[in-house]
């Protein structure tokens, strides 16, 4: 950590800075310029942080030099990458993963038929959720655990792994039943409660980035579920809130390769809810995975006009064999290996 | 709703529309200009919403003409404003509350300091959280019940209603045996679960905006409280993020009268978090009372370089009186009665 | 345009809306709701916006139904894509186009460099800035005319057409003797003054988007250059100004095909300022071509480490033809024909 | 400034970056902690900028140390306040200023009617358009040299000196002839040869931060007229870009002590263009005075719902002199002396 101090600090000024550092066991480094002084504090970060120089008489700012992740860090593994093992199938390194389904779980006809559907066209997992986070109270919440037993119905009937969402710690024990991997969405990304809980049970989790979180907040949630022990952990960008009205969100392609820059943690794209509109879902895809995104977690249904929640934005089930392969192709630009001859 | 449908839809997609709002028992109203055709859907606004028509063939569109939110809006008040009594204390209408206290409950001696203080220099209720939410899992995470029973005796002491967070409804009962008011913080906005649960418990809930929440997504995590119903909800103001480096966050002062015409609740500012830095407080404490708002809640700390917590932004107990005061005159100019001499 | 009342307006109200918009000769369509009266205003689109009826007594809100601008909007053209050509390339259609040169002129043996270099490895256009707009008085401005004689040389020798930055009205001539392509650059987009010369002039304009600046008011600056009878502009999306801080800007790469829907013109993407390190720009570019973009305009140098300005985001020269190689395979996944064959 | 390595640079990168330096006449400053190595640049700021090391091998960030502009900051006037003397009125440090006006001069009798009245009412200066930056080539753009002649009369009627807008230099001259003070607005605020112009001529300046720009960029465009040796400048914060769709621009008081804090430059606030309507003005005026800004500049009109422009935002003459005493009051809050006793 530097403490940059203010150009007319006193010498007293600096002086109580470097006590006040060395009183937490770190060292002091000192540097002046002929405008201003920098102090170095060097030893341990977190009894650094808690002294808050930030406001202290004649510091001007304090610069972090330590990123604050640990667990989730590139450093950790020595710039190698965390390759997932979930129910046979791969995600990170060269795996490309493609999770695919209904946004809701609505009924046994709809579920199935869309995981047949995923299944045959290439999908490497199939997504539903079964319990809905609505901004609104009179909205449509979801089928719960009957959702929850469709799932397992899906899975048995095509072999596919289940990505489903879990909003209450107090549900986790009957989504973990049939969740090979459990979406903390957007709006809990900072519900450290359920990251805790989450990280307990040792599931792997899918940490979908916050509507207006930075990236080092989207890494401080992944280090609330490493820290427990949990080492399967997904990232996923889906859009950030920005001043542009032309879409409901705009999605963050940068995040991507610099995710996979800070972070050995496999890098997930959701490219359906950032627009909210199909005729953008495969663009945004396309160049989410030439961007070298480790998969896209997609939603399909059989009749999106008929569906209780954001029918607007799933691709037809129809149409998904040949979105895929033109997402395998997009992601061979990047390097990627082939994942719907791996499904097949 | 407004369904704007696209310049070359065709007659066949028009009356697609016009037939699906028909299907769910309301009207279409439809209006050919030269260019476009706008169909107008009048009925039940949940039937019309989930027919989702957005992105439906020939659809440009949707514009959404009533409000979502129903129970926090003015006209289920007639416009008349909303007056909670907590503790003996008004706020709303021209009743203005100053809330403060520490950041985090960190010790018997600071809490009890800070609660006289605060007491003797004009506030209305006291605020201490016993449950911190920190980005960090390595940061410290508050004292948690005991906390609580600290702040129970600053109540008992002082007479003063308690503010505190809850950020797990797990820990709801505990927390309702000392608080007259239930925060919830930005990160939980829209933690809906935990809005249910608070809005059954029937005790006074401050929710703050999360840090990129439309007002209309704060009005409809009050509406997730109101619902169950609990009528005691206030509105909490405390920064958003913007592309601004130069401070934490970007207070939003035209939230107050914005959300006072949409709403009939109380709207509090929060200008500690955002700007993160003490000698901002003031001027912004300064200019939301100006603005209108119905109150403000403020970190005080007896000795903020020694704070667990947040210290840079915590005023010194030994300025409190001083600050009420000139807070208390800037509401004036608003309108508001004087809060001081309500509290003595 | 359509005129949503507030739940409490009076028939008085109603009537008032209702006349003015007939005073301008428009039509008045009036359709009553249970809760709302919403107004339609059919006519002329300028006349009926100069009312300002927003704010009027009993006025909620007035919502557009026409995009503001023409000459820019898909529809003039029923569909089909502006194809350009200059200096004997293409651009739009199935047509991409790699503009790739330094970022700015320094010397004769750095242009020359760089454009035989992005020549030889397929690049359709060289860019580079003689007159460079600098956020400090005091950074180093740009070679000015001496640095448009350079650029014809490179011209001359190289045969590709020249992208260049225009900056000040006063400067348009010198410009136009060696520009095929004229920049606007982001900061200048709502520098009307500026635009309308440029179409005045008839040169191709190359518009980058502000860094707040929505689609829709991109296409009104474009619509500026079109009303002068200017038929040939690009639009080129280069990063927003979000929260995110890991990087300088965000790359909007939904703006490609929303861009594409709503207007006729060719969108090109730029690489490398929004990040601006070397070694994003390649993730993004494919990641452009692959969202589908027209074009690609990219800064490339001989020796990074010595430019003047914006070294840290150019690629190596020597690096150019296995990136355009790359490019041209994410190009070809969104239809885009070869251009390195084109090129050759 | 601070160069950070990465952890895992080599004792080569290291000290190639200290070479680097030490090229140029600076001298470098290495602590190397247990886990990354910081290098301190120390010496001619500019000559270091030029390195631009981000981005070189086994750099992880720069991270400047001193701002970047000088002319415009606190430092340089060791603390002291500018006070600028336009026409006989101050403004800065206890002067409080209240400009006020129509938002664009529109005919004689319009532009007396407001003159008089905001005279009469208190104000401090008269503003007024002659040039309008307007978002669409169709939309009304200022009635030019007429609207200059009109400022003209008004200001020798009322004795108020005119703020008035420049849009392109090669107007420079016309508008010198009246303008007591150049309004460079927020479109233009990076138009780098109409700052250096203005500076040049002398004339007192007020620079609107640009929708996205950050408080360290409208200091950089105040440096861009202060080089120059123009040392009448004024800063002027009118709303930026945020995710909030509830009104136009949200409105940054915050940057209101910020900006005091940076620099010794007045600092106005238009509470005018933000919101867009005329309900909100008051609140936000009296939200700016409380905060401590030395100035409001904001717009009148004798009958709004006739205004060729922004006719919704205006207040209307009638209601000028009840605001004038409010803002008074709010401004006193924060220490201002009274403002219409000094027109009066």
């Amino acid at each position: 950590m530097m403490i940059v101090m203010k150009s007319d600090a006193t010498e007293e000024q600096v002086h109580s800075v470097v006590e006040r550092i060395e009183s937490v066991g770190a060292r002091a480094h000192r540097s002046s310029g002929e405008e201003v002084t920098v102090i170095g504090a060097i030893g341990d970060r977190e009894h650094i942080a808690r002294l808050e120089l930030e406001g202290s008489p004649g510091v001007d700012r304090v610069v972090p030099i330590l990123k604050p992740y640990k667990l989730a860090s590139t450093q950790i593994r020595h710039g190698e990458r965390s390759v997932l093992e979930i129910g046979g199938r791969k995600i990170g390194g060269e795996h490309f993963a493609l999770i695919a389904g209904p946004c809701t779980v609505e009924s046994r006809d709809q579920l199935l038929t869309a995981a047949h559907a995923v299944n045959q066209g290439g999908a490497t997992m199939l997504r539903g959720g079964a319990y809905k986070p609505r901004t609104s109270p009179y909205a449509f919440q979801g089928l719960g655990t009957e959702g929850l037993r469709l799932l397992a119905e899906a899975k048995e009937q095509t072999g596919l792994p289940v990505v489903t969402e879990l909003m209450d710690a107090r549900d986790l024990e009957p989504v973990l039943e049939v969740a090979d991997v459990v979406q903390i969405g957007a709006r809990n990304m900072q519900n450290y409660a359920l990251l805790s809980e989450v990280g307990r049970s040792g599931v792997p989790a899918l940490i979908k980035r916050g509507l207006s979180s930075t990236l080092e907040e989207l890494l401080m949630a992944a280090e609330y579920v490493l820290k427990e022990g949990n080492e399967s952990v997904m990232l996923c960008e889906r859009g950030i809130r920005t001043f542009e009205t032309a879409y409901r969100f705009t999605l963050d392609l940068t995040a991507v390769p610099v995710l996979k820059e800070l972070s050995h943690l496999p890098v997930i794209v959701d490219p359906s809810h950032a627009p909210g509109r199909r005729d953008l879902v495969e663009p945004l895809s396309l160049a989410a995975a030439a961007a070298g995104a480790d998969g896209i977690i997609v939603e399909v249904h059989p009749q999106p006009e008929d569906a209780i929640c954001d029918g607007p934005q799933q691709l037809r089930t129809a149409d998904f064999a040949r979105y895929a392969q033109k997402v395998e192709a997009a992601a061979a630009v990047a390097g990627k290996a082939s994942f719907i001859a791996a499904a097949a």
